[in-house]
């Protein structure tokens, strides 16, 4: 992977359809507020807190990820897409297992 | 339960109205910000502050609690339908007993 | 009472209107924001500060309170409606003796 | 006084026209945010800072000040009408002698 | 002076336009932002900090000042009017000399 | 220069079209937010931290600098005119050599 | 380059299409909220905490970043065109390699 999100931002890959079933979570299409699966492949050095220190991220690269579907700017790596994102802000859960 | 919320996320699963009574709790259908009861089943690890160390949650899973209707997001795991919301700005309070 | 408010929540019972005017204090019918006064039954442990320490309510059980009549979200209680509000940005004052 | 104002609120007895001319400030009619004159009743304790302190209001019981007209509420005590305001923001000075 | 501001106030003594030739400064009628010129005749103890100290405003009594035409509230005391208004933000310059 | 400006605030020189040519940098006529060029002639002490200290402004009287072309407050000084803006917000950068 | 950003701004000279293409990340021409390839050219100190101190900006010259299109403003230095952005808020990620 060759990008680098700076601060709280995360590169997720968007899962399609079929995958997220697999997982037993499933988010309905019908939602107001879509959100959506997808799998973190690069993660920011963090939020820089008033005392200079960053607070490090809770996800990590791998991790299967619930977040909201509008969310973030879309771009095209090597000819597939992903998202970067506010990894505080617009991810909401880590899928486990 | 598969599914870790992040910060100060938690995972509700909204009760019934037959379930709502047995508690002795019954809200109102007609109210412009309509509450609902749930039951809380995974908590985030809480909100980081500026100093950098983290607010606990007051809830704990297995909690009763009284949520805002209209906040956080539905997902679908396992077949169940669940919500995530912010722990510290949507659940109201803890019914007891 | 088997409700326990979170963070600078209050849960409150209402008056009426004869039970406010023995207090000596009458709220006008026709003001804009109409203040209503309200009997404090539930006092949560309230609102975190950036160091993480709490800062407590001005209020207790059994104060007999005057609040912004639209602020806050109705419940339903063994029958009885009360109203959850923020006890630090909703109540304007303590009645006394 | 039979009212205690909570943080930073202030009971407020708003002066009539006549009793302002003598202090020999008057506040002009056509104003467009037009301020007002009145006697302070009560004090609250202030408001919490972050460190956790109070910071004691400027104003104390007995003090001619010059308020926002339209802001705070109307409530009426034993048959008099009183203002509850903020007497950080909506409080702009003290009229001396 | 009999009016004490609160705050970070400051009451100023708007300055009419011959006087403020003499100055060296006009300011422009057409701006659509309207600065003005005026004298100090009262000031605040300053705007609180989250320390709890105070910051001790830049103008002193007596200092001409450049401030915003619309800011502030008018008031008058004795026959002649004066404007209150916020120290920080609403005066940009002290013309000296 | 008989002008002190307050907080963060600055006092520039609009510099002329044919002077901005010189110095090598061009600002676009049709740009939607359009930048100028001018010339720093007054700083203020800076912007006051909650810490109480002040953080001085990177700019220095005699620098060439782009600013916001809609920023600030235009004043006539002595017949010429001179625009007082925020230091740190209206200012994008120093021109060198 | 003979221009010096403030506070957190960074300079950046856009990349046309074709030497996008070449690191491999291709931006969709068709996103709602478009972002854009650049190299950096000149870095700001950093934003001031409360503290006073700064925070350094996690991109140096010579870094290929992703930004948002619409951010910024356009300048014209010496015949060529360059943007100037929010470090923290503009610049999403660094394009390595």
């Amino acid at each position: 992977m060759n990008i680098k999100p700076l601060g709280a931002r995360v590169v997720i890959k968007a899962l399609e359809k079929e995958e997220r079933t697999k997982s037993g979570i499933l988010l309905p299409d019908t939602a107001k507020e879509k959100p959506q699966q997808g799998k973190v492949v690069a993660v920011g050095p963090g939020r820089t807190l008033e005392s200079g220190s960053k607070v490090e991220l809770e996800v990590k690269e791998g991790d299967t990820v619930i977040f909201s579907k509008y969310a973030g700017t879309e771009v095209k790596i090597d000819g597939e897409e992903y998202i970067i994102l506010d990894g505080e802000r617009d991810i909401l859960a880590i899928v486990q297992g």
